[in-house]
């Protein structure tokens, strides 16, 4: 027992060290780069040091052990403590650190991937937790016994985003993720809104049946005491509310408000080390070679990494031409397929699963569906942490409602995270629901994220076969478009749809224009090449089912055999969307390229209806051919 | 007493009886409609007509009477219940409750503005409150004494954004809202997440610093009752936790699962009218007669409404010509003007007030300015509720961040909310903070909305007359991008800006092209118009400071002159940006273009060195210039 409490003063002697190290990195990077957030590193340092140093088990020599416990910076502005812990276990050299928000440097103003011991990109913030409970929920379902470690800064908790992982990871009692937020009460323009109302922010995580513990954030002892206390608890997830002073350890910017986002001069930096050292007096003068530290290590569990490596294949589908199918349920019934073929695979749905027909995936991959209800930025932020941890997430719900998770889906867009997003409901072809609930700009919000492809299939053939190639596509994001009302069935089932491909449905020697549609304009422009045929106007046809990347050179051809013109039509508005795709794909080729897309405030009422009103079905495609080609021809 | 609580009495089977009648149009409507959400409106119907038949002080004949009570059906899927009050008051016949979902009908699926009864657009969950807390502190400024009721759904809660909205409506200590909660427990596909757990709605609720009443949701004597504790509440906001049974007063669909969304058919109408009838066997024999109901009518304040109409001028600005001004400075300062001139002008900052520079106006305008904390999704839903009752709201955070809210800025584009949106921080041109920070999809986020208007000016006299025109633009949505570097004020102080111009910055009779910039690369521009005259090739430029509408006139035009060839170039990804858009207005001209956009995946660096590595720079832009005029003269 006495040794054991030698033991333990030693350790906190040894954190206290480097929790001082790491408010010295904290202080000249920022100094060194011109610009970081000292004051934010200064609040988390000891936080962060007794994490690395004391509670969480793992390999720091082998960072993708899949049995390290995880750590997860949200407040993603105080980067360099990250940085700086990694210094202090010996895995980033001085001169590493001194590239900090150089261009060539892994070190990023805010952490990103390119960082090797980041999970994930942060910097916007609220959305670590989101990250942190799905990789709590993949270790659940991983059975393994690794714990998430989330650290929040207490500006971020008016993010609702936060509240709707902390709803989740209390549905799902998962008690394998510690979120610790650092209340600094200081944000970056004006105090917090609740101040160092600690009691407020115990109270609130207790109502959401989290375990609540505070915490002076700057005393190491303490730390370690309620890291002990947290790792107690079971059957649900463990907040740690620590206090502490933005700026701690430097006097002239301690807890004093307009320091947010300041980087030190030089005569600055050099004043700050001296404060430091004087006020870390003990720390400051530590024999490192006083305590042998060695890492936690994992409890190895010995199994298997995850399956997203292995050769993805779903059976052939089995429809018949003609058969009405909806494209979002032959996505449910392709997904509950590749389920059976790809262990990796998760469903996370948004309370929507009968509609996107992710319950057909539940109903018979119950383990690996997880409902995420209605909170789309959190689910979308759990993704991140699912790909991550080696899974196969395929993320759902209405098109329209992806939205409402776009700057999570633009963070793992940054993140080059895998995920495989599914958006159902598009287009004004939902009809009476009305515009509230249509996807109409879906595909303008997923094309202009780098890494992206956008796939949307007119029929169940198709929609199969684009499933099996998202779950292929690991380079970045994946969007898949479906369509409410059934749609008859167009292909063989033997029909391959690479991604950057597309169909030519029509075509002949004598084409007046080429017809490019996707979804469900793909049946319209089929209808129009039927009512032109009988007045002996020849057009071909293209589904493009994969909008980008396009087939730029097919496109081309086709265009060119059909009088060089192109007529688009699409259910989404013009901005961003296909029409805009194919002119920028067809651009300065002398190809006359008309659009139709939905240009007017939608409403409620019949799909065939709405298609007419917006002037996107088969009867605006015959009168734009007619026209185009009268013009052609005077 | 006797006699009041004769009235009482009378009262509630008042209320009993049209609580009665809304529940038949909730199953009329969307059975002959085909599609709608009885049950959800089921649930709601006692608590509704409790709110517009007893705790409503408003004068239903004149709805834009300002100081009338404030309803907002978050729950927006429940339109028929919102409709059937308002058949319940008389204001709609039925004949035109007999349209609901039909093309021509106001009554949309969803509520919409179509509808002259509703707030704003509702029917993505959880932006009802945020609305509601933007009326309520509205209502303070304008010290009026109305209440604003939002009635949420149960699912809905799950959504962050309600608890941003909890959160920011406790902060403003805002007593003149209240929240009631229609806790059926079950959603669209499968039970809520809290299930009936009643206390722990509460429990959250106070934790957040609410008053929480809870209340049989069925029971209009208690209803009531709950009401006018309600009504006494001081100080805090007040969340009301109503339990109640989906389906309620239909057996074949109480509380059972299933039924979410889903109409009856003729016979299941006729059998529901009749279960209903034997359920509410005494309010169905109302005599209607019996009672003398008359409105609560506002406590009239007398004071005027608004001061949107009026014509706004800002005094000219006083820049010098090439004095170095960031353009979100610029912004800041001439908010403040306009604050001066204009009483309606309001600012909502997402503390990001001193990188936005917001703080110029709130050091002005203190009464006038509000901060919302990191909840960007809360702060543009409460734009919707100061647009919708006179204010002219300038809202502000990071380009960026605006992603975070863009399902409120779609929902507020279909509400034809005047919402002035102004993002700060666009582009690569940030430089070290790295691609979390950085705007980079935000134009193509804004242009896909209908009714929107992008502004993006170059230098702070340009920015100056650009907030003008926002405050005068009140048709949709305006959004202004603002640059964190300093740039050289380039125009004179008079010079004018009308949307959907553009500057002819430099051109002769002999240019070889012409390259058209916005904010930051207008400068690149300039540069490489310097670098190619003296190499003797001449180009045009142009200050494209309106993205959306465009100047296609003016396009085309200095196109012709500069040989036929055009030059884009943006700090934007190039999806759905001003390339694209450019593209999209000078199509089937013959003319070429070249677009330079953000292609590659950004990271932490010197603005030069970023722009240079994007190839948007002055250098790319010299390159693309001389290959482009080498390819036409070879």
């Amino acid at each position: 027992m006495k040794h054991q409490v030698f033991l333990l003063k030693k350790l906190i002697e040894f954190i206290e060290y480097k929790s001082y190290m790491m408010r010295r990195w904290s202080i000249i990077l920022p100094a060194r780069a011109g610009s970081g957030h000292t004051t934010s590193c200064l609040s988390a340092a000891d936080i962060v040091a007794v994490l690395f140093f004391y509670a969480m088990r793992y390999d720091p020599y082998n960072y993708e052990n899949p049995d390290n416990d995880r750590f997860i910076l949200s407040k993603g502005h105080a980067a360099p403590i990250l940085y700086a812990v990694w210094r202090e276990l010996g895995l980033l050299t001085d001169a590493q650190m001194l590239t900090y928000r150089q261009f060539d440097s892994m070190l990023e103003g805010h952490p990103t991937r390119r960082f090797a011991y980041a999970e994930s990109a942060t910097g916007s913030l609220g959305i670590g937790l989101s990250i942190g409970v799905g990789t709590a929920l993949c270790a659940k379902l991983d059975k393994r016994n690794y714990r998430t470690y989330v650290l929040m800064g207490d500006s971020e908790s008016s993010e609702g985003s936060v509240w709707e992982a902390v709803q989740l990871a209390a549905h799902y009692k998962l008690d394998n993720v510690i979120c610790i937020i650092d209340v600094n009460n200081l944000g970056q323009s004006t105090e917090t809104m609740l101040d160092y109302d600690i009691k407020r922010y115990m109270d609130i995580g207790t109502a959401f049946g989290w375990q609540v513990f505070e915490v002076d954030g700057h005393n190491v002892a303490d730390l370690i005491e309620v890291i002990d206390k947290a790792h107690k608890v079971v059957g649900k997830p463990v907040m740690i509310i620590a206090k502490t002073v933005k700026g701690y350890g430097v006097d002239s910017v301690a807890g004093k408000e307009g320091f947010h986002g300041k980087a030190f001069d030089a005569a600055q930096e050099k004043l700050a080390l001296e404060q430091l050292k004087n006020n870390f007096f003990d720390a400051a003068r530590y024999d490192i070679n006083s305590f042998d530290w060695k890492p936690h290590m994992p409890q190895v569990s010995g199994l298997a990494y995850g399956g997203a490596n292995v050769i993805i294949e779903i059976p052939l589908c089995d429809y018949k031409k003609g058969e009405m199918v909806a494209t979002r349920k032959a996505y449910g019934t392709a997904l509950a397929l590749l389920g059976d073929v790809c262990d990796a695979v998760v469903s996370l749905d948004a309370e929507v699963k009968n509609s996107t027909y992710a319950e057909i995936f539940e109903s018979v991959h119950p383990d690996r569906f997880f409902q995420c209800f209605v909170a789309e930025q959190n689910m979308v932020g759990m993704g991140i942490g699912f790909d991550r941890r080696g899974r196969i997430p395929f993320i759902s719900t209405f098109s329209s409602f992806f939205s409402r998770a776009h700057d999570q889906i633009r963070m793992a867009a940054i993140s080059t995270s895998a995920l495989r997003l599914v958006g159902s409901h598009c287009g004004v072809s939902i009809g009476q629901d009305g515009p509230s609930q249509m996807g109409l700009e879906d595909i303008a919000l997923f094309r202009c994220l780098p890494g992206s492809i956008v796939l949307y299939p007119c029929d169940a053939v198709s929609t199969h076969k684009l499933v099996e190639q998202m779950a292929r596509y690991s380079d970045g994001l994946s969007y898949l478009r479906t369509t409410r009302m059934a749609t008859p069935v167009l292909y063989d089932n033997d029909e391959q749809f690479p991604v950057g491909g597309c169909k030519v449905l029509k075509k002949s020697d004598n084409d007046g224009a080429c017809i490019v549609g996707a979804g469900v304009t793909v049946h319209e422009a089929l209808k129009a090449y039927e009512i032109l045929l009988k007045q002996n106007v020849f057009v071909s046809v293209i589904d493009l089912y994969s909008v980008k990347p396009l087939d730029v050179a097919t496109l081309i051809f086709v265009a060119r055999a059909s009088s060089n013109i192109v007529i688009t039509v699409e259910d989404h508005y013009p901005q961003g969307g296909i029409g805009q795709a194919v002119l920028d794909a067809l651009r300065n080729q002398n190809i006359t390229i008309h659009s139709l897309a939905v240009n007017y405030l939608p409403r409620s009422g019949k799909p065939e209806e709405l298609l007419a009103f917006e002037e996107i079905d088969a009867a605006a495609i015959v009168k734009t051919v007619l026209d185009t080609i009268a013009v052609i021809r005077s």
